[in-house]
Parts: C-alpha cells; structure tokens; sequence
C-alpha cells in the first residue's frame, strides 16, 4: 500500500520517466551472479537532483524503498529490489559537468561509465584510473568502494572522490568535501557514503581525482611452475616498492577458463599479467627490476605487449574472467566471492582457497588484483543444483574465515549487498552497533536500499 | 558536581594517575597559539584501552567531558577542556605493538610521537612518511587529519591509516578496517574517526602504512622574484605529474624570519623548499624536470643539499616557521591560519591573503605545504591588545572566505577546533545536519570533546 501510494505520487511527478512494464521491471530485476530475477515494483529515471529530491520526500513519506540503479554489474546483488518499491535508474544523469584539468580533476554525473568517462578524457591527456573490468557506473563504483586491476598504483575509489553531492533520505541535498585536495574539517561524510550502497544518500554528483596518461605504458605477462612461486614473486616485488600498475594473477584454472573461452592458447600454469606506467627510462627499468625478481621464482615465457592494440587486447581478455569462468563448468552461473588480505598472507590464504575448491568438488578459478592482496574465486554453480550451492556456501564461508583469520577484510571491493552479511559480525564485532547508528539517524524510516549490507540486529 | 562525582570515581580507578595538582593542570591548559590558558579540572594518564573504557563508563555515567589529549602542538585549541573535566593524557600509551614490515604496516598506540616512531623503525629500513613540523603524537594526528610536508608525495593521515582501536564515550571498545589494503564491507569508520578531533572516540590503537625508504634523496632550494612566480612554478610542477616528495613555499616576510630566528642568512626574496625520493637516476630526473620549469619562472640560487646534515638542516629550519614567525612581531604570540584551495587558484588566494596582511596592518609571514594548494598564514599577535586581535580575525574571516569562493576548504591541516567553527555552515551547509547526527549517535551524552568542532546548532 505504501509503495502503490508512492508510486501513483511519482507518476505524476516523472510522467512516463515513471515505469511499470514488465521487461523493464525484468531488466532491473537481473544480475550478473546466482540471483534470482528480482523486478522492482517501479522504475523511475530521475534527470536532476531536485528531482532526486522530490522523489525521496515522497517516497520517506510513504515508507517505500528506493534503490539506485548504475550500471548493474554489482556482484553481491546490491542493486536488487529485495524489498519491493522503486528501482531508480540513473542513467538519465550522465554527463561530464566540468572537466578541471588543470585541478586533475572532474566533475560527473553518477549514471555515466567509466569507459564513456575515459573517451571524453582522452583529449585533456587525463584519465580516471579505477578500472574494475566491467563498464560500471562511477556512481555505482563509488557506492560500492570498487577497485579493480590498478589499485594497487592509483587507489581505490576510496583514494580518488575529492567531494560528493548526495540526496538524503529525507531529500535534503548535501555537499560534502571541496575541490582541494585535503582538508581537515568536520566529519568525513565523503568516506562514509563512499561504499554505502545506496543505503545512506544518493549520490548525485561525484569530483573524481584524474591522473596524467604516462608517456610510457608498457604490459607483459609469465608463467611459473606454482601458484605458490607467482604470488611469492608478487609479495616481493610489492615489499621492494616497485610502483606497478598492474599485477594480476590467474591460477591454471582462471587460465583454463580464457583458453576455452577466448581461444587464448595460453600454457596452462599460473599466470601473472603486468603493466608498468612511467617515463620511457621508468618503465624499463622497473620492467627490469621485476625481472630480476620473477627469476628468482622461475618465471618463464617473458612475453610484453607492446603496442595499444596488444596492450588492450590483453586487458580485454582479463576482463572477461567473469564470463571465462562460467565457461568452465555446467551451471552456466558463476558465483564470485572475494576477500583480501595483508600480502603477506596472501600465498597462504590463495593455496587454502585452492585446496577447499577440490574437497568441495567445485569448479573454481582464482583471478585477482594480488598487488593489494586481493583476489577473487569463480564458482561455476547451478542456483537449480542445491547441492552444489550449499558446497559454493561451505566455500565462500571458509574463504571468509581464512580471511579474517590472516587479518583480512570479507570483501576487497565487491562489497557486502546481500551476499556477506553473514560476515559483518565477525568482522567488525562491536564497530556494527555504530554503523547502524548512523544508518539510523540519517535513515530512520529504513527506505534507501533496505536490507543491505547490515545484517538485521537481533 | 557531575564533574567532582567522576573525579572522585577515577581517583578510585587511577589512583596517583588521577592527578590534580596545578602545574600539572596549568601544564595541560597551555597551547602553542593565541588561547588563553584552560586548565582541566583533572588530568588522568591511563594505561590500557580497558582503563579508558572503564574511564568513559564513569564519564558517561556522570555526564563529565573528556578530552584526549596527546602532544598538545594542535593550533586551534583542539585539546583545551573548555568545558572543564578530564584531559586525558595519552603518553603512557606510547608503545610500538606491532612492526609488520613484510606488509609494510605498524601497529601502535596512541601517544608515541612521530620522531620517536621514525627513530624505531630506522633498522627496518621502513619509515613513516608524514611530517606535521610539530613532534605530534600519532592520536594527535589522526584526530586532527594532520598532514604537512610530504603529504604532496604520500597523502595525509586520512590515506594512511588502515586500521584504528577506538574506545566510544559508553566505554564500548571497537575496532575498524583491517590489516588489508582496501575493503568494501561496512561504513567507513575509520575515515570517520580520523580528523574527529577527538569528539566522536578515543583512539587508542592506530595501523599505520609504511613506506620504504627511499633509495635516493635530494633536497634542495631556489628563489623568485615574486610570489607569484613561484606559486605558478609550482602549478606547473604539479600539473605536471613530477611527483615531488616536498614542495614548500616562502614567501619574503617567512624568510625574514628565518634570517632573523635561525640566521638563515637567505636573499629576502620566496623561496621553494624542495625535496626529490626515488632510485638515484629517478631522483637526478625529476630535479631536471622541476629545474626546467622552475627556469621558465625565473628560478635563481639554486641550491643543493646533498647531505644528510644539511637535508636535515634545511627541514629543521623550515619546522619552525612558527616560532620564526612569532620572532618577526611584537607580540610574541602567533595566529596561524591554514586553508587550502585547488592548485589552479593558488597564486589568487596566496596574493590575496598577502593584500589582506598589509590592508589591515599586520604582520603575517606565508609558509605552505603548496603543492596541495594549502598554506598557513602567521599572523603577529599580542593577545592583550583587541585592536590587532580584531583585525587578526578579520584576516582570517576573509582568508576563509578566500578560499571558499575559490572551491576549497577553510583548513587544509589544522583543523576546526574552536577558532573554525564560525565557518562551518558556510562550508558544510545542509551536510552539518548530518554530522550532528552522527556526535548525537556516538556520543549522545556529548561528553567527548564537548563544544569542539561543530558549532552549536541554533
Ligand atoms: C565482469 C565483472 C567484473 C568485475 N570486476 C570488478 C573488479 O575488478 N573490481 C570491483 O571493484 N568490482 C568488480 N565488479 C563489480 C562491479 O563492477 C562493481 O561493484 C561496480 O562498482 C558496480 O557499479 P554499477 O554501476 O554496476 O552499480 P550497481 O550494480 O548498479 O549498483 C551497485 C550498488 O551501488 C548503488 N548505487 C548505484 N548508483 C548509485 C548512486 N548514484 N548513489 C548511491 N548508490 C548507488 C546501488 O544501489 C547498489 O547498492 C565486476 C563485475 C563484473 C560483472
Ligand atoms: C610548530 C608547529 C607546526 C605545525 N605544523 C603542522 C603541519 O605542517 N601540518 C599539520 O597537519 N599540523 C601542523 N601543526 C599542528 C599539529 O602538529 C597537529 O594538529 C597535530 O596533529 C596535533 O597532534 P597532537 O599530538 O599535538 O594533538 P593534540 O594537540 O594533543 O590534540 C589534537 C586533537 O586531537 C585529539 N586527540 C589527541 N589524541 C587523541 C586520541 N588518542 N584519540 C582521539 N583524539 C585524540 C585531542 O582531543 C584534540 O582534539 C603544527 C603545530 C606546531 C606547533
């Protein structure tokens, strides 16, 4: 009732920018993991802040959930209606709204993709640097704290949101930072939306940090006898301080997974793709300094991508790691679980994976951003097989336990949604009572996004 | 009363670490700027993070304000109990608990200094790269969000913090992040906590990064004719990519008080300090780069130290601009303002707060950490005279409003403490509402920091 009440106040606000037809409630209700299809009640397309505003005091109002709506490719079904109520879909709002080059920065609106962002950088000689594979919205990979493959050099978006404009809950509109590059006043509201999931504001408009293209670019990949010889080689090279730009494992499996899916003939042994970014002399001399470490751990099959064409049709391939893993088992889903931890414990949390995939009789690659100590496991599940989804369970929660046990994190970038609540006890103990404290006091009618990332206190 | 019941109580707790005596309180009242002396009612100097919680459950119970309190060098009365209570002494907690140097991080507590912790990790091979001037205690940092000369190449205390123990005014004792790089589960209580300035918890464990120490290190000096030429030398610098480790600016009247406090023996002219990390090669490039473009300014003097000693001379010289300031007036006492603006609008704010000093007859030295477009202003005071006092204020009034309109904050480092609080609704607008909520959330009897920070909503 509150949600039809609501909905037949925003029909008058949106017009036909307010929808209820099945196969756009069906394309809002999809994911890219084992999810059932889950439509919202109503789609809205919102194409300003105001009306972001209006949407919001109406539906605080009436107590009907809101759920923003990027880009979808989100791996622990945060953008899912779970609730029921209104699905909203920014992608309405995404444009470039001013390009500071020579602040290295921009503003944008949250609908627009990274890849679109980086065309229309291309110019300025800038670019925005978080690149998670899929072509995510950057409103949705600064709700989701997403990284990606050159965090390990640039940050997270944790590292790279200079300020936020957001809707409340309430439809209050805020600001928070500055375009300075530090500050030290008031409470950090930058940080606390970033990574929310759409269950704090709406973020409206986002400033993002940009970096000079390097004049020198430069990818590489080999191959060593173990996975427990390549992540050796990672931990090292990470300790000495070469500053990579990107340093990406793939077990034999991940590597099984392109081979069959992409036809990438590629040996099938661990695997470490690399791209180093600096002057030409830079690029060189750490391409050498790493060198002389992979030696160390027998590396072989030095093989570099040199031209942009090479260059990007690796990355494209790593890319599709997601769709190259599904291509490895029956079930036709992958489940992607993700952890990180101190590099340090990096090996031993990789080999544990590996080791619970085959007591579990599960299909599973490992692929990851191993430089920051994270990385991802690939279940090839069937949701219609419950025994092989209560062992994709047992998987993902001793993943999660090995985790925490080595002083890790549940998640490195994927997030919580649905999928790793069960986790937020063990991980943040008695800090939980203080996220919903805020949740609280900014939320108290519990509409934006509810049931998500905080497990129900009992 | 209230005050006297937990008094009475923490002297049962602390007993000779309950201390009441008036050199100690004069001791803990005193501050490095213009605020008059605010002694605390009692000063407790506790020795674990389970006596803080059993502090706090006394103070919360009573409605008594705490203050933490660390090494004292704050600039905006951050750590004066001006409300009365307990100052809350963190030196006795000042161990290094955990050098993990194969993951490049360090657990400590609270009250050890940064030059003690720099002294300690020296055989490690490892340092801590962030240097506020002051020998601050690392609480004292992350609760300020302190930063300072490096923080151009490493970050703030904001990008370099993975990890806090914090104990919550009800005595509850949390923990937040990991010892991961990066995590995407809960809010972000971390980055919550840092730049508090003491008034949502106490922290009492910090898991701070590490970075090598660098292969090769150049410091060095050059000269202008006018500030403006190097402030767009520095633009320049930064727009550039060269990623300097220090960039510092003079102006004429900061390098008079060198000359006059120190017998820097300096041409009366601005001066850049400067400093390059890297491999030697690295180190020889980037100072060739920045020595280009320095030229195209006009750059002359240029002056090198290549050694330690005199590296160190040179910082050691520039971290007391402070009292080199002071040594330029009358008064003996020293505003210091700080704000930052983006990088493009530096040579703008930098001359208007030049303008504003003589417009208003007084005498201000310049000194900035520019290559973040922050920088401090020193204004001469004599607190007893209310003439200067008053156009201080003014100085500092407009100096914000300088670098609102150019999009940036009212400070870069310093903090809000008492003397920025008139403004932070021009800064912070609807979003203060918000950081209301959360003080009201954690610490709803507001006995942590009380009248700190956010102004008192009306
Ligand atoms: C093939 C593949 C590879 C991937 N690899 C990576 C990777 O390497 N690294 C990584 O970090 N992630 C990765 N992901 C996950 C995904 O790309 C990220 O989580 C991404 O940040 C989601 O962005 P989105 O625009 O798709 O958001 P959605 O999926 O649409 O939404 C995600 C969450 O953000 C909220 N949200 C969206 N927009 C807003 C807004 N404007 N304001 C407030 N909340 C909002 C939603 O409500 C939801 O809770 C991958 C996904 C796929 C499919
Ligand atoms: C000569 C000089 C130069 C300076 N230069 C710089 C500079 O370049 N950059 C810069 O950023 N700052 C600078 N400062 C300011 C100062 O050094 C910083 O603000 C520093 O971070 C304060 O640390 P402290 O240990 O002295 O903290 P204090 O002054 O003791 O306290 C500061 C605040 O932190 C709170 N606090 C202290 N410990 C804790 C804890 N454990 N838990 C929670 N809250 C706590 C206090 O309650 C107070 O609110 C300078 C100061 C001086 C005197």
């Amino acid at each position: 009732m509150a949600i039809a009440g609501a909905i037949s106040q925003l029909a008058g606000l949106l017009g036909d920018r307010l929808v209820t037809s099945g196969a756009v409630l069906d394309q809002h209700g999809q994911n890219e993991t084992y999810y059932p299809l889950t439509p919202p009640d109503a789609v809205g397309f919102p194409e300003t802040t105001e009306e972001i505003s209006a949407i919001l005091k109406i539906c605080n109002a009436e107590t009907c959930p809101v759920v923003p709506y990027g880009a979808a490719s989100s791996l622990e079904g945060q953008h899912l209606c779970t609730s029921g109520g209104i699905s909203l879909d920014m992608g309405r709002m995404s444009n470039i709204l001013k390009i500071n080059a020579e602040d290295l920065n921009v503003v944008v609106q949250p609908g627009i993709t990274r890849i679109r962002l980086n065309e229309e950088l291309r110019a300025t000689g800038l670019f925005f640097p978080i690149d998670p594979g899929a072509d995510a919205s950057i409103g949705g990979m600064a709700a989701t704290r997403a990284s990606g493959t050159t965090a390990v050099r640039y940050g997270t978006m944790r590292e790279n949101i200079l300020a936020l404009e957001a809707v409340m809950a309430d439809g209050t509109i805020i600001r928070t930072g500055s375009h300075a590059r530090k500050s030290s006043t008031g409470y950090d509201l930058t940080h606390l939306l970033i990574g929310s999931e759409g269950t704090l504001g709406i973020i409206t408009e986002v400033t993002l940090r940009l970096q000079g293209i390097p004049e020198a670019i430069k990818a590489a990949t080999c191959r060593f006898a173990s996975v427990e010889d390549a992540v050796n080689c990672v931990i090292l090279t990470i300790q000495s301080g070469l500053p990579m730009a990107r340093i990406e494992l793939l077990d034999e499996m991940m590597v099984r997974g392109f081979n069959k899916y992409s036809g990438a003939g590629l040996p099938e042994e661990p695997h470490l793709f690399l791209e180093f970014h600096g002057t030409q002399a830079g690029v060189e001399e750490q391409s050498a300094t790493f060198e002389e470490i992979a030696a160390d751990y027998g590396a072989k099959g030095w093989e570099t991508a040199d031209t942009t064409e090479a260059r990007n049709a690796l990355w494209a391939m790593r890319h599709k790691s997601h769709y190259a893993s599904a291509a490895l088992g029956a079930g036709g889903h992958i489940w992607p679980t993700d952890v990180c931890v101190p590099i340090s414990r990096l090996a031993e949390a990789v080999l544990q994976a590996q080791r619970d995939a085959v007591r579990l009789g599960l299909t599973s690659t490992i692929v990851g951003h191993v430089g920051d100590g994270n990385f991802h496991a690939g279940l090839s599940v069937d949701p219609n097989d419950p025994d092989e989804m209560a062992r994709a369970e047992e998987f993902t929660s001793a993943l999660a336990e090995t985790a925490l046990r080595l002083g890790g994190t549940v998640s490195g970038e994927h997030g919580v949604g649905l999928g790793k609540q069960k986790f937020m006890t063990a991980e943040h103990g008695p800090a939980l009572a203080y996220m919903r404290a805020i949740k609280a006091g900014f939320d108290p009618s519990n509409i934006l996004n509810p049931g998500k990332m905080l497990p129900a206190a009992n």
